[in-house]
């Protein structure tokens, strides 16, 4: 975290603890970095953290844990409150209800939203809050539109993102592929992932724009057991009810579609 | 910014403050929602504000300015020091430079690092803060493992992110295609576009995790002539410079390959 040199003020020391932990979720930072970082007592900093975490639990940006012991010191989890949760889904659902984003075969355009890094940041941070109690070492996702949403998960939860592809690079060095069966219209459909991606014995969760059937997801979950690894948790932006007998159990959804009304508007509801 | 109805203090509207400045890069924010959200005078969020922008030059994190007039407010534009610059560009050559890396082809294997989100972070916001005073409308670039990146970017602009796709997608409604020659291997490849992500008049920039001879860089150029839009800039991770003839202009890179050495590592460098 640097060396600040001079001392400076209470009021500085809170922007910069802030600002570092925001930084660094679900990360053990050492109260020793902060306190050769300021040049303040340890005590001193306790304080500051627990005027940080207060108002941070206020606010409802997350928690911030006292880890005792050697290796200890604090670390920051992100959460989000039920209220703005509820608010962010009520406004995308608005948004998406829009008649102009159904196009040709009545799919709804939805790549603006899903490459929009304000909606990005407060979908990922619904995600990620899902699985904050989880043990957790990737944030696995499948190229391309669900990978800045996969990508903002993995930033918050503070771990490493993987993308599954479509095709076969070569500056992946050796691949494992598998052939998977789309749940909704049953095509078959190739995904590989570098052998270097991924430890053995891993526990992922998988985080994908749209669901319909889940076929992306269940193929995951099979790519997944030649990395000796489980899927222990799915996430997406969207859950398609149309399609509604799913290949995979339990998911987190933010908002549902549930097709176009007679007025040609999609169907759209907060899944809370 | 919601409503925090009770008063706090000064320290933990400080920290809110902090929050809400860097979860909303280049944005106008009028001091009227923070008067109403802390139910305090505009004069003491203006010293509140002082203070972060204080602390913010300080440590490098970006400049906190200040927009008069009616619609007028306070902006916060990230930036990094030269110093954090030269470290991080420093730490990532030497990562890559490791030789188990190298895979078949005599490839580098960085597929990990374009999917950290500590990494990408840090290099996002470096790409950010070479455009910073740029007007830019949207962020570029095209799938997969730039992706990370270019959002991050967008991200820390304040601006949307755009996707180039290599197929050719039912769900992006009517589509640009164009065909282009790689500057390196000379294959013809293709990419597509859909008609709505980018308003015709725009200015953008593109971010990519690699440059060879600059030949996709080139071809964004001319897709987004079809919407009558200018490429005003280029960012990437690696400069190849193994391929110095470039098919492009200027562009902004954190590291520099020069290819292998005798003892099978790769060649890496900082660029500034």
């Amino acid at each position: 975290m640097g060396d600040y040199m001079e001392k400076i003020s209470r009021n500085q020391r809170i922007v910069a603890i802030t600002k570092i932990l925001l930084d660094n979720p679900n990360k053990v930072l050492n109260l020793n970095k902060f306190t050769e970082a300021f040049a303040v007592a340890k005590s001193t900093i306790s304080e500051d953290i627990l005027l940080v975490r207060d108002i941070f639990v206020k606010l409802g940006t997350g928690k911030v844990e006292t880890i005792s012991g050697a290796s200890g010191g604090v670390r920051f989890i992100f959460d989000i409150s039920a209220e703005e949760k509820t608010k962010f889904s009520l406004k995308l659902s608005d948004i998406l209800r829009s008649k102009d984003r159904i196009i040709p075969g009545d799919f709804i355009y939805m790549t603006d939203i899903m490459y929009n890094p304000e909606i990005i940041n407060k979908a990922g941070l619904i995600l990620a809050s899902a699985f904050n109690n989880q043990k957790i070492d990737y944030v696995v996702t499948v190229e391309t539109k669900g990978v800045p949403l996969a990508y903002e998960v993995a930033k918050k939860l503070g771990k490493q993102l993987v993308i599954v592809r479509r095709d076969n690079r070569v500056t992946e060095g050796t691949t494992v592929s598998i052939n998977y069966v789309t749940g909704s219209n049953r095509r078959i459909q190739t995904m590989s992932l570098s052998r270097k991606a991924i430890f053995n014995g891993s526990s992922c969760i998988f985080i994908d724009d749209f669901m319909k059937a889940g076929g992306t997801a269940n193929g995951i979950k099979n790519l997944l057991k030649e990395y000796d690894s489980n899927l222990v948790g799915i996430g997406v932006l969207v859950d398609d009810r149309e399609s509604s007998k799913k290949l995979v159990g339990e998911y987190v959804s933010i908002i549902q579609y549930k097709g176009i009304d007679e007025n040609g508007s999609a169907i759209i509801e907060p899944s809370f």
